[in-house]
């Protein structure tokens, strides 16, 4: 007697990627309350500046304190109800926006819109440009963990017709595969409303080159279709001349003018760049009058509290520390990145050149026993249950090739970084004997794959204790 | 290019009931500024309590400021994002719920699942109940503005068929008009998944009966069908002893253990009762597990923030306080509703006999030039621009009498309110010339009415300066 929606099973719940969290939930690292429990890599949070926040907030105790100069404003915060959100935090983010673009583009805070978050953000343009049955294109890898299927396809009754990207060119969008994609989508009889990507890309943790952007803009040109360009991780750009928005690529082909412009979609949230999912702070940035009213209007379903509008409102208003703080950010990730990277690259372990975002994307195709996804999954069930690290396999991001991993770096101390470092050490010296050199070759030997597993298995589970329940 | 939702205009921005408010909001009325604009008599807010919170938040400043014992929390809540929302909060939730029902009832913290505001939890539970195309029924008169319609019915594709109640027997519920609506449905070919209802009925501002109750639950057991109770009002009954919740309902029939309590939901948020719609707290209330698991996934497009969460986990937490505010809450809106309903009644207006909500059900059958609902919009029309008060037309409720307006009463100052009723003395007497009687033969002098429309109409504007289109 329920929908379908609420009786099916289609929402990825027990996708790969869940059944590590399961696990790290079961056990979950503490540095002195449990040192030998999972340390979860698997979370694309970023904690690393969220002391200048609080320090922001002590010297500034109005603004959660619901007060302006000292007077109280709860009133006012609690019966505000506008859907359209507070004018001045429209404002202030908007130029935020155009300072993480490099001020090379000038956001108009009427075409924004407030969700809860951006998973909001995102249904929500689904709801506003396809009806059920409908697709858009979406280039993988991806958001991890199936999530991001069911928050595009699970109530719009969308779908999704993936851009298969490769190693071959760093899992750049070409041309081929853009169209190859769309033939895909029309032997399916999916009618295609646009092209959805992440932009710096989760998983990838790279920006886009402009020539990518062309490729998509050529592509929805011809084919009239939409562009929906998610931006949530562009205050993680260590390098801001390198990121180029949607937005600042239709403006560099001089695009403003045409019937286009208005196909065109951004999704921002402060989650990743400010370390805020709990707030619940997402947007919508749309060239087009209907997108805007329509999500405006669908915004009422999932609006962000007054209290928290008002208390970001008043932390960006302060020039003086959003910049420092996006800057400060960007130097922080960035170092942080360099130190995961270099410890890998001591390993053996390449990770694909990034420039952006909270995970690297690890290259351990050498340490499959075969080429295939179920070898992939074998060598993820023991890094979860051996090693002790809950990363995300290439699989749950959709990615076509097998022994791909994302590690987050941001969403833990310095100290538990350098743990996680220590326990791949462990497990890899165990299970490669001697250090590995990226030999293709390697990937063949499975007998002899076999025999070192259970060599590292023996070892490692003396160094490590572990409850899980895969081995 | 776009959707069909996004595309189309049946989400009702353009209904009667949304005019009104545009020419609230061209001439707003202010005791100083603007004391000749528009008095809002159409939103149902509840302002007359929001002192009481304001001194509790001056007593603790730690909650709005991120604190626990005064030390910092922001990085906890900052990273909370656990769509099952904070545990704490939803225990003194659930706790609350229980004391509004007279502790009648024990309601379970993880049956609840939190959303950002009562539309979002209305929608998500139309999502798990009805596909595209099943209808649930309602009766009427029900939520102004044909906004609810929209809630319901715009992105899930599910229908609505009313349930047609009248005033001869005080809009109640009756098993007759239950058959007929769902006779209706099925004649529309639509399989009917379930009743929603609110109780406190908005806008009627009665509690529904016992007898209202079984009728339902009798009828939702021979069609194996859900029940949805609103019940956002519930902290608004002036005498808690005559509100019976639907979970009540079902206990002093011994059905917690048949099949059919897991088809019994609950939608509440703390945005009547608490005078709170900004800071968007709903929730769901299920008995159904299924339900409670899928609508909790969904409640990811519309989480509540986590600042919030905390600040009202504190307030609600302190008992004294919350028991004040209920008591204290409830004896000021009885006050107002009684000096609203006495006032009117010395003009010759009755109201519907009521015990909850934030406003009364206005009986102005008599003042109709003819018994149509086009007569009843130029009566509105008059009233929102000569007379200078927003009230919401019958029609806009979905009622099926013309003659009955929804006047709220709580959002506003007791000032003002003594205007709007000086606003009707004047307007009344001037439509009126002597004082007129509940008699329908009135109604029926369309000629005469006519004539005195036109001395109303050149008297009153003498009064009133009004900068309304309609006239």
């Amino acid at each position: 007697m329920l929908s379908k929606k609420a009786s099916c099973d289609s929402h990825g719940q027990d996708s790969s990627y869940f059944l590590g969290w399961e696990e790290y939930e079961k056990n979950p690292y503490d540095q002195v309350k449990n040192p030998t429990g999972i340390i979860q890599m698997g979370l694309a949070e970023n904690q690393l500046s969220l002391d200048l926040v609080e320090s922001w907030l002590a010297s500034n105790p109005d603004a959660a304190g619901l007060k302006t100069n000292g007077e109280s404003i709860f009133r006012d915060l609690a019966l505000f109800q506008d859907y359209h959100g507070l004018p001045d935090f429209k404002k202030v983010l908007v130029e935020m926006m155009d300072k993480m673009r490099g001020n090379k583009v000038k956001l108009d805070a009427d075409n924004l819109v407030l969700t809860a978050g951006a998973t909001s953000a995102n249904e929500t343009l689904m709801f506003c440009l396809a009806d059920p049955g409908e697709a858009i294109l979406l280039p993988t890898p991806y958001y991890p963990g199936y999530r991001f299927d069911r928050d595009l396809k699970w109530r719009t009754g969308a779908e999704i017709v993936p851009i298969q990207c490769t190693s071959s060119n760093g899992f750049k969008i070409t041309a081929a595969a853009l169209e190859e994609a769309y033939e895909r989508a029309q032997k399916l009889n999916l009618k295609v409303k646009g092209v959805l990507f992440t932009n710096p890309s989760n998983p990838l943790g790279t920006t886009m080159t402009v020539a990518e952007l062309d490729h998509i803009i050529d592509f929805v040109a011809k084919n009239h279709i939409h562009i929906i360009s998610d931006e949530v991780y562009a205050g993680t750009v260590f390098d801001t001349t390198s990121f180029v928005s949607i937005i600042e690529a239709l403006m560099q082909r001089k695009l403003e003018n045409t019937e286009m412009w208005n196909r065109v979609h951004i999704v921002y949230s402060l989650s990743k760049d400010f370390g805020l999912p709990g707030f619940r702070i997402g947007m919508i940035y749309s060239n087009n009058p209907a997108v805007v009213s329509a999500a405006t209007k669908m915004s009422s379903f999932g609006l962000i509290s007054s209290q928290t509008q008002y208390l970001l409102s008043q932390m960006l208003s302060d020039n003086k520390f959003a910049t420092k703080y996006v800057t400060e950010n960007k130097e922080r990730l960035m170092k942080r990145k360099e130190m995961l990277v270099s410890e890998l690259k001591n390993f053996g372990f390449a990770c694909l050149e990034s420039n952006a975002g909270l995970f690297c994307w690890v290259d351990m195709r050498h340490l499959l026993r075969a080429n295939t996804f179920e070898s992939e999954k074998e060598l993820w069930e023991k890094v979860v249950c051996v090693v002790g690290l809950n990363i995300s396999p290439g699989a749950s991001c959709h990615c076509i090739e097998p022994g791909w991993f994302r590690m987050c770096f941001a969403n833990m101390s310095e100290e538990t970084l350098r743990v996680a470092m220590h326990r791949i050490k462990i497990g890899h010296r165990a299970t490669m004997v001697k250090p590995v050199k990226f030999s293709p070759k390697w990937v063949r030997l499975g007998l002899s794959t076999r025999s070192l597993i259970i060599i590292f298995r023996s070892l490692v589970l003396f160094l490590i204790v572990s409850k899980c329940h895969f081995v």
